[in-house]
């Protein structure tokens, strides 16, 4: 890999940048506290997120129409709330929870390692977010984005090769001239069959204590990196 | 108008934030220094200007498929050349020409005024230009989007409405929660038919010393500016 080819980095969000599981517990926390609603909000965090995948994948193969992040969000909480014995929240509590994804703090490394790449690099989101999400996201964390491109930019989500191929023609450039910064092994193997240059960025907590998948690269990344800091140090920024 | 309800604040770009005519009248010239080329590149930049709204009607008008600013650019850049008696710039020397429109500065109140603005407001483009131009040129004129939704995130040219419609949903306000701030009457009507609320920012010169359009507001726009700092003092910013 030449570094010099680069000139816009993509980023994975939702676990790459920031910590979504312990921003959704806390937010779910905080409406139990003002609900008076017990439960294991960490577990909850957990089984809505489980139906995130699933979700996106009825999109991508075409069993349903469009829909964006936050819509699936809003059917997936509706389907998660029953299970945790809740019922009854109002439209506007279920509103505000499912914009707690817009809400997400980063990992400690993230702002000022975005930040020094930013100096020589064209910075853009390549999330399966939305537009709104990503730019009120950017706005509550201080992220430092070009751009926030998306699945909603595309019409389509990752792993849907429409989904990068979309974004890195709206920044008029080849895919060889970007390179994907993800935490997810699946995600970098998709860029990488389309031509983009992938750099891995581990985030072992992102599922928690006992999270068992994207410890360690699972393919030939150009980059391995603990940090958005250590990304820079290795991109000569 | 109360501004509480406002969330986000849309700009035009060319003319209102940033003064195209005296960037393009410069690269113009700095190009012809290079291939030794003598012409009057202020008439120039105003016979390829002129040929702007054309090229987008022809698209708004569905006499021919979509095309984004920097194809149009490069097809009227290659009607206007020969009447220049200009033959034969290479495809390199067209392409930068073309990314003429992408290396703009602003007015020297924009960016001042714009960095008030973000504290409180979303902060958006909603330009004729494409992604690529509008992240290009923030980066060169240090101009803070929050987003750089345009024609081509809404695949339709202003005056369309689906141009104003399709950008504020991408945002997820409703045309009332939100602002257009531009130099152009033209384009404050078509905002306000559909709800948004409207801000004319002079730009006296934008057209050059006999600049006769759009000198004054005609229409009964919710603010009218001499400045984006103006802007920020009205708003409370």
């Amino acid at each position: 890999m030449t570094d010099a080819d680069i000139k816009v980095l993509f980023f994975d969000v939702f676990g790459t940048v920031v910590d979504w599981r312990s921003g959704i517990v806390r937010q779910l926390e905080a409406f139990g506290r003002d609900k008076g609603i017990e439960a294991d909000w960490a577990e909850f965090a957990d089984a809505w997120r489980a139906l995130y995948h699933p979700a996106m994948r009825a999109v991508r193969k075409g069993e349903r129409g469009w829909a964006n992040l936050d819509e699936l969000h809003r059917e997936t909480l509706v389907e998660v709330l029953p299970r945790f014995g809740i019922d009854g929240p109002s439209a506007a509590e279920i509103d505000r929870l499912v914009r707690a994804w817009h809400r997400l703090d980063p990992w400690p490394d993230s702002v000022p390692g975005l930040t020094r790449l930013k100096r020589r690099f064209v910075l853009s989101t390549l999330s399966n977010g939305t537009v709104a999400l990503l730019v009120n996201m950017a706005r509550h964390a201080g992220l430092p984005w070009d751009a926030p491109l998306c699945s909603e930019t595309a019409r389509a989500y990752k792993p849907d090769p429409r989904a990068y191929l979309a974004n890195v023609e709206l920044l008029q450039v080849a895919p060889a001239e970007a390179m994907l910064v993800a935490a997810h092994n699946y995600d970098l193997r998709a860029a990488q069959r389309l031509g983009f240059k992938t750099a891995f960025v581990a985030r072992p907590s992102e599922y928690g204590p006992g999270q068992t998948r994207d410890l360690a690269p699972e393919g030939e990344w150009d980059i391995v990196a603990g940090s958005m800091e250590e990304l820079a140090d290795r991109l000569g920024c």
